[in-house]
Parts: structure tokens; sequence; C-alpha cells
């Protein structure tokens, strides 16, 4: 199926003979039918004549669709390719991969069809016209891997345009999973949610998304940093979307650098990359969480963050307490579709936390999430967020 | 997965309980991951880590993409539902049905992996603006049910924009496979294409397709027809793609109604809907060939047709010699696909209407095209088309 023309014009930097390129070739996702299609009378029932009465039953009452196509059952993932991974801004092509291994997971885990949708760039309005505009094929929209804050704008715009459940994963799925981990962080360590210092390091797209849901599970201290420091009132540089921020974070009015925001923090998240040294995570307080969530490289060694940390977690498979989105999307998306195709509210980000917390029977320092392979996580998730629906 | 409110509003005007609603229950397509996803090392394969090589592969070499992604076998079966089967402007959520069976014929015939996306209809620019930003998606572009005159701009433009094959089906495929009968015609009769009186009754986007491809096979004499009469220079109603079919047809330089155009014509292509009364029909030329194509009624009714025509073809499976696109579009993108996602030229569609005639190996009155469960049928045309490749 592999085109001549495909071979590299000329020598790729990379291996494409290992494994993770072997395991993707040809791409990773395919489209089947779900009726048979043996002869003649399936070929009349399928398509002309048998299709256009269905055509024209929808084209009465919009609502038969999401009965009579696969389309409540169908979520299109969306990029523009501009904040792909840690890799930053690789184009559309380039997020192709991890869109189909979204899609991958969506299905594994929640049996949502999930269609890759990477998008040439352009402005705001641009990718919001698009996907608007191509939005009657879907019955959700999950928004991948673009940059802020561009992110913010975009998936409001789309929200208050849509009729169905438009999520950008990067803010709400990172948000939804660590606060799930904070849950039962606080239950392993009998701390209370209200009475946590807790830095947030760094103020994209999920920084700003933990912040907000963190805020709403009780959380009242929260100090946000950027690349030049504490976010503050007193800040001249910020954006829109930190002056928010500022606004309504820092109570203890710090100002400084991330070094003085995590001197005697109870809590780091880490959003950010880059290294926290090793005399900045020895000033945060007795009996602290770490979540150093960047991947590959979390900002502060499990290692050596267990030196000075209560409850570790990173984003990597190959330690403990991993804060993984895929806890969250494939269940929020089954839930929202479950449901209607309903919009995501904050209450079922915040219902969809707590029963992934709820999921860890007996929580401890080293489980205070499930593992990604535990069985009926995507059930209880969907459950949580239909059950605050309508 | 259906949600409680998919239930209609209000009382249907159709039996939903009907075998084709039955049919379409759920819808028709679902998206597989085609790599296993077993365990934590199957994720870190397919997802991170291990997708980031993968991404940055693709973003130093774009072709890549054609390899380490689904997109080289991936189609997108765009439709803005403004002329849907003979249905008319139902608008996108009514067009699924068509596009999701699309999707089944792509999958069914030629391992195609394709998608239906139904966008909100609008301009000519934005409805390109639109196709042209998701495109780096797919590897192929099959437009459908796209009004006239719209859709032959909206399909140049594409075609200039993307690098990509842009097919619209409801113009090339049914002109190929309109030739392919016409093809084994003039072999049943010993005609000459040359030598044929051919009128083109419908002047959307199949009858110009029909038109320029018969053109292109020999044919010297066509008068097109639309619902005003011949289409002639002297007219001074004629859209702008009415007008360049002025110029190129109609040598003779007839003028009137379609009841003009017929005396004495030896082919009849009928792509317009209506009925041709009997005493019309009655003065084409002895052994006239008659392709009333219209869906579900014939312009001319095969029984009707049979005491004129020394050949009969409809559009309907219940009798011989259907014209079925889904004899050409599977195998038309599956040849591009294979030559590399290159762009469909004339010639290509003009080889996979000689590819589908040769199917037929002993044509008869009865049998100018292949039926459309005839084994090999998408394999011939993708040689074809492919063999025309750069």
């Amino acid at each position: 199926m592999i085109a001549g023309v495909s071979e590299p014009e000329q020598q790729s930097s990379f291996d494409l003979d290992g494994p993770a390129f072997r395991a993707h070739e040809g791409g990773k996702v395919e489209v089947r039918a779900t009726k048979p299609l043996r002869d003649k009378d399936d070929l009349s029932l399928l398509y002309t004549p048998g299709v256009a009465d269905v055509c024209l039953a929808i084209a009465e009452d919009p609502t038969l669709s999401r009965r009579f196509t696969a389309r409540n059952n169908t979520v299109a993932v969306v990029s523009d390719g501009t904040a792909v991974l840690g890799l930053g801004d690789i184009g559309p092509l380039g997020a192709m991969p991890v869109m189909e291994g979204k899609a991958v997971l969506f299905k594994h885990f929640a049996g949502v069809d999930a269609i890759p949708i990477c998008l040439e760039s352009g402005s705001v309005d641009e990718l919001v016209d698009a996907v608007e505009r191509l939005a009657p094929s879907f019955g959700g929209i999950n928004l991948e891997d673009i940059s802020a804050p561009r992110c913010f704008d975009i998936e409001r715009k789309l929200q208050e345009r849509l009729d169905i459940p438009v999520f950008h994963d990067d803010q709400h799925g990172t948000a939804i999973v660590a606060l799930a981990g904070l849950i039962n962080a606080c239950r392993v360590t009998d701390r209370q949610m209200s009475s946590l210092r807790v830095v947030v390091a760094g103020a994209g797209a999920a920084g700003v998304a933990v912040t907000k849901l963190f805020e709403l599970a009780g959380v009242r201290d929260i100090v946000v940093t950027d690349s030049r420091g504490i976010i503050e009132p007193g800040r001249r540089d910020l954006v829109a979307h930190k002056q928010d921020l500022a606004a309504t974070t820092n109570p203890r009015r710090l100002r400084g650098t991330l070094a003085d925001a995590l001197v005697d923090a109870d809590v780091y998240v880490g959003v950010s990359g880059g290294q926290v040294p090793e005399e900045q995570v020895a000033t945060m307080a007795d009996g602290c969480f770490i979540f150093a969530m960047a991947n590959p490289t979390p900002e502060v060694h499990p290692d050596l963050a267990h030196k000075y940390a209560a409850i570790v977690a990173t984003g990597r498979s190959d330690y403990p307490n991993q804060i993984n989105n895929v806890l969250a999307f494939p269940g929020i998306f089954r839930g929202a579709l479950d449901a209607g195709g309903v919009q995501i509210s904050e209450e079922m980000k915040l219902a969809a936390a707590r029963a992934i917390a709820d999921l860890v029977e007996e929580p401890r320092p080293d489980l205070i999430v499930p593992p990604v392979f535990q069985e009926g996580v995507a059930e209880a998730v969907a459950a949580a967020v239909a059950a605050h629906a309508g």
C-alpha cells in the first residue's frame, strides 16, 4: 500500500528501522465497516436506494443523526501541530503519529471512534472556523497539542459555537489526572487540600487548567510560575491568561523566582520542562508532594525527589504514579457521548478526578493513581461524567 | 452507546424500524487500531515516548508521513450535503449516511480507509479553505454531493492548491463508468465512437463530466441539454460552465428542446432526472443506446427503452447494465494512492474507463459493464490509473 515515492528523499537523521518506527509502519488506524456488505441486497440497504430514506429522516429530525450514523460515537482529535508533546511546533504532518496514537487509545479504553484531524495552522479564528465547519461529522472535538495562549481562545470559541463536547486534553486531561493524584496524596498523608501551598511551574495550557481545577477542588494557595518567575499582579509582562492567573492566584502575594515560590511549598506541580536544582527542592516543606510531569525528562528526577518528598509522581511509565491523561480522556468523552453529546462542565472534570482517585482502593505513596491498564477506569470516569449531565 | 436524548423529538415521517434504518443503527463505520496495544511496552511504542522520534522524523522529511502514518491510505469523503443523491440540499447531517456508505465501499472494494467529512455549507472559498486546512490528514479528497456549479470551482481550486488527488465523484466517477458502458456498447454493435450523435440530458456535475470525457474518448457530436433545452451559443441565460459547453459541443448548432436533440440521436445519456416521453424516445436513430441513469427513477423506463434501443443501461441494481460509480472510485483512489498520492489526470480517467470496459470479457447487449461485485475491478482500475502516473 505504501507508494514508491514514500521513500525519503534524503537520509533521515533517525533510525527508520528502529522498533518505534517499525510499530508505525503504515500508520496505526484504519476505518472498517460495522455492517456486512456481501451482495447487492446489502449494497441497496447500506447505500442507494436504501440510504435515501435514512438521509431524509435525519434531514427532517437532525437528532436522528445520533442514532443512524456513527457520529455519536465519533470524536475528532484535532491538532495544528504547534505544541506536540515536548517537541514544539512541528506542523500537522509531524503531529499525525500522536493523533493516531490518541485514536488507538480512545478505541482501546473507551470504544470511542476517534479520527485524527491535523490542520494547517492559522489564526485562532481560522482554526475555529475550520473546526466549526467540520463539526457536523463528529460527536465531540478533542483538541490536542495546540500552542498556548491560542488554545484557550480556540477552545472557548468552539465551546460557544458548538453543541457538542469540546475538550482540550493538554489542559483538562492533565488537570484531571493531576487532581486525582493530589486527592490520593492527601489521603495517604492525611492532609487537607485547603491547607496546601501549591506551586504550579508552567503557565501554559496544562498549568492554567491544573490551577483552575485545583482551585475548584478546594486548594486555596496556588503560586504559578512561568519562565520569568512568579506570576503576580505587579508584573508588566503578562499576556491575558497570565493576568487572569495573577488576579486569582498567589494569595500571599509572593514575588520572585520559582526558587522563591518553592520555599516551604507543600506541592510542586511541574508542567514546564526544564530542571529544578536540588538546592531548591530541598527548601520545600517536610512531607511535600512532587509531581514532575514533563516528558520524557521530569523537572525533578524521581530518585532526587524521593529524598525530599513524601509523594512523587511523574509522567513516565517506568516509574510509579504515572500522571497520564489516558486515565481521563477516553472516559470523559465516553461519558459525554453517552449523555447525548453534552458539553463537559467543570463539575464533570471534578467528578472525573474523584472517580479516578477512588479507583485506587488502598492509596499508598507509590499508588496515588491507577495504573494505565487497570480495568474499568474509563467506565468509572464515563459514569461520573454522565451523572453530572443535564 | 446510543444516548437517551437521541430519541426523536417528534414522530418521524419514516418507519424507523424498517430494514434500511435497522441497517443504519449506530452508523456503518468504525475506527480501529492496526497495531496491538496490550501493555505498557506497546503503549510506549505507539504513544509517548516512542512516538516522539517518528514525529520528528516526519517533521524533518514530510514524505515520511506517507510511510509512518495511515495518511497514504486514507481518503476524506467530503460533502456539504447540498446535492445528496437525488434528494437535493439536505445539509451535512442528512448527507452523513451516504458518506458512511461510501466509506464502506472504499474499504470493501479497494482497502482504502475513507473518513466521512460532512461540512457546514458556505461559499466556494469557505469550503475550499476548510478542505485545504484539513488536507494534511489525508492522502486524497473525494468530493461528493456538492451542488453545481459550485462543485466545479471547488474541485478546480482544491486541485490547484493541494498536492494530493482531488476527485469529485459525482462528476468523474459517473463519467468514467458511463464511458466504459459506451465503449462496450460500441463493441457490441460494431459502432465507432467518432460517428455517434450523443445527447447528454443534464448540464450539472455529471453532465459536464460525461461530456468532457466522451469528447476525450473520441466522441465528436455531443448535444447537451438542460431544463431549458439545448445548450448553444445563442442562449443568453447560460452560467459560466454552460457557456463553456455551448462553445465546445453541439457542432451541428442545434437549437430547441430535448425533443429536438433526440431526433436521430444514437445515444441518450440521462443525468437529469425527469421523464422522457415515449414519442420522443421513438425519434432516436435505429440501434440507439439509452443510458437512463437517474436514480431511483430512470428518465426512460428500461422496458420502454428496450422497444427502441439496442443497448439499455440504468443506475439501478435490479436491471442489467448498472452504471454505478462504485466500479470506478475505489480503484481510482487506490491507483492514485499507490502511485504516491498523485493528482488524477484526464488520461487516468480514460484509462480507468477502458480498464472497466475490458473487464467484460464478452460484451453483450445486457452486459456492457461488469457487475458491481465482479472480482478484480478495483485492482484493474488501480493498475490502469497508476500506469499513467508521473
